[in-house]
């Protein structure tokens, strides 16, 4: 088999990191290979742990044999989907209940409001595709970041203006500082790159941290001030107590915010590939050029399994955050039992903890010539050993000199490298107490609390 | 509800032509909301008309209530799929049966050359964003061309090189215009745009064209000259009578060939959203990280469905294409009947006709100030007054300045624009039937063979 290509990969897409997940997924087949006594725990990728609801089950069953759901939909989905959608999120937001600041009830959003796409990820590569031109746009993002966020950056050829957040914040990202970005960028000169949009992801991917209404408000300030789009990926807006915000009560949202949404952690259906589009009917047009040409629908089985049952899934929804909630508060319990482990914030589907410093510099009981670890060699060190498979810090964080540029707050810290994502929601309550034992294992593998030995190279 | 934008749409999106089909849907319900005697005959967007196989539904089913299937999978796609897809191929093209130019034995088709996308039109779409930087890259296309193709151009700010092709040639683009480009761009200077690859759709989207194994070679040999890509998108492939080319017993076939292919047109599922890319590993490693942005995965029911079904469904495959051709057969039949009608050329799920020359003049009979009509004015009378629904030439060619702009052969007819594309595939033989009378109506409506008036403005 010949290996060469005769024809050019472009560069922007040569520079943008390989995907990560299959990287991990390497370290748990090399577990599972070496016929581990104890079972992996995996708790890397997003995925639910527990299965979709039954008649969620029945529902795809029947529309998938539909012949149908076989024949082409609408470009921006299913029209009972998006109306049955924007009902929910009127009833989850709470839209027109109270009056907004001119006194005046705002009005609930529609179906017009709505574009459904496959999955979320394509919902965000869409949205950056339409408003950030090649080569003169950039992003402000929030570090950690998700990486695939970073990776349409680079694949776009878009510059994201990085807000590293700080531990002791929990993980919030400084307005202030985002403030500094949109002026700096103001006073530039034309060729260079203009901000096109903030984007946050509360509850956040990967840390956890869940933005509070208030906060939001006043993103949307900014953003509108600076004539730049507020993108809010709320995949995980599941799994927060109350309204995650009140921006959709403001009469202008349309004009600055857009949502984004998934199927695939409320309703766990990851693997089906559905995601949403709050926006704008003005944009939403846009948008429905793009999606044409990349989906020309998304699958419609999912959308006609879903249309009518949404309501009745509140109640599964709201179960599942409460369970949640309460796993986390038991990963906090059994994290905090162990020596030297700290859970530095956590939300959603995510924790995200350190572990202890000594392993920084407790190489040498791994028989290795290193003298620090970073949070890749320990991820994989936990994976290899322990059967516990988490992602490391470095996956939502960029390296070599882009991470040195980095300017800020927090950006110490971030090059410390010292955290490890844990996604709760992929397990259940057992799996989590079993974590305990995996972890004491690690330390004592990590020569944690022994004497430091520091080897040269 | 506020209607502006504070925020910017990319131009190239701006630029991109509308998704044509929904235009084409409104005339259908137009045609259905006037309460037409006869039905509607639908030969619009190429939609198969009969169902998916009862296997196959059945397979859905359960597919999509299996839990294990609303997971995540691999970014390329199922390896079941991945593998029984290559087996089919090499069936189809018969690969590895004949012996290469060098003597020896070509290596057959494997799991590692293939990946699985969420349609064909993202494989299109990830492809030119690998291949094809924003601004500097251009592409090879015959004229008519897919729309979605053309759009895609626009959007990614690629530009295309149309090679405008002849109705007496079957519209077979030339390969010495194509040559002429190639060497055209060779000789240009640095800053200009650069030629990225080939793109043929085979048999072709619109106009039927079915290219032989014979000239595929020459495109072959051209795009390895010149060091670009040669992309073929197959989707019609299961339409054809044998092995569609021999390009896969190349044994450098890796280094130069692309090939698409869909699972929406012989499999009958486009609502399932499932397409094909046989490449190079080399190339699908970087493919893999666009499409990790895009999709993460494909849905994954269908994938799962089909995985152990495909050998089962070739005699499917080959009763549809024996029933198509037969199909094609009656309509040109019914179509040769009809004065001033005629089949420009067919092959696959589509024919593209050309509309009595009079009708360009004979817009008095609509009772309307134009003294020359279009194809999409043509197509909408057709949808209309007469409930047949197709799509109108000008859907896949350029207009206005870069329509004027074009050079070379064929270019004076295309500017005609006097065909409609027929969909065959997605009605029946009685479809095809009730043809008759309904263009009978439509010369009757515009005056066919009476005297022409021109009117003046």
């Amino acid at each position: 088999m010949s290996s060469a290509l005769r024809f050019g990969i472009a560069p922007a897409v040569t520079a943008t990191t390989a995907p990560p997940i299959p990287k991990a997924r390497e370290w748990a087949t090399s577990y599972l290979a070496s016929n581990p006594e104890l079972p992996l725990l995996d708790l890397s990728q997003g995925v639910p742990g527990d299965p979709p609801d039954e008649t969620v089950l029945a529902a795809l069953a029947k529309a998938s044999s539909d012949p149908r759901s076989a024949k082409y939909g609408s470009i921006l989905g299913e029209i009972e989907l998006r109306e049955a959608l924007a009902e929910e999120f009127n009833v989850q937001y709470g839209v027109g209940s109270s009056s907004s600041s001119s006194g005046r009830k705002s009005s609930k959003l529609s179906a017009q409001d709505i574009g459904i796409t496959t999955g979320c990820n394509m919902a965000f590569l869409v949205l950056v595709m339409a408003l950030c031109p090649p080569s003169t746009s950039s992003v402000l993002l929030p570090l950690p970041a998700y990486f695939n966020h970073s990776m349409v950056m680079t694949m776009q050829s878009v510059k994201p203006l990085y807000i590293p957040c700080e531990p002791e914040s929990g993980f919030r990202p400084s307005i202030s500082a985002a403030r500094d970005h949109l002026e700096t960028a103001k006073g530039q000169s034309e060729g260079s790159t203009r901000p096109r949009m903030i984007c946050l992801v509360t509850p956040n991917n990967p840390t956890g941290a869940v933005y509070s209404p208030r906060e939001l408000e006043d993103w949307y300030d900014l953003a509108k001030e600076f004539e730049v789009a507020l993108v809010l990926d709320e995949t995980y807006r599941d799994f927060v107590d109350g309204p995650p915000h009140h921006l959709f009560d403001r009469e202008d949202w349309r004009e600055t915010l857009v949502s984004l949404g998934s199927f695939s952690k409320g309703y766990r259906i990851p693997g089906h590939r559905l995601g949403s589009i709050v926006a704008s009917p003005d944009l939403l047009r846009h948008l429905a050029t793009v999606c044409d040409c990349m989906q020309i629908c998304a699958p419609r089985p999912p959308q006609i399994a879903l249309a009518s049952l949404l309501p009745s899934l509140r109640v599964s929804l709201t179960a599942s955050s409460v369970a949640l909630q309460s796993r986390h508060r038991l990963f906090t319990e059994i994290i905090t039992s162990i020596p030297g482990w700290q859970v530095v914030s956590q939300g959603g589907f995510y924790a995200y903890v350190a572990f202890p410093e000594d392993y920084k510099t407790a190489s040498s009981a791994l028989g290795r010539k290193r003298k620090s670890l970073g949070s890749e060699d320990v991820a994989k060190v936990l994976s290899l050993q322990c059967g516990v498979l988490t992602l490391p810090g470095s996956f939502f964080c960029p390296s070599g000199e882009e991470l040195e540029a980095l300017e800020g707050a927090g950006t110490e810290q971030l090059r410390e490298d010292k955290w490890l994502r844990f996604a709760i929601a992929n397990v259940d309550d057992e799996a989590v107490r079993q974590l305990g034992p995996r972890l004491h294992k690690m330390n004592g593998i990590m020569g944690f609390g022994e004497e430091v030995v520091v080897v040269d190279d």
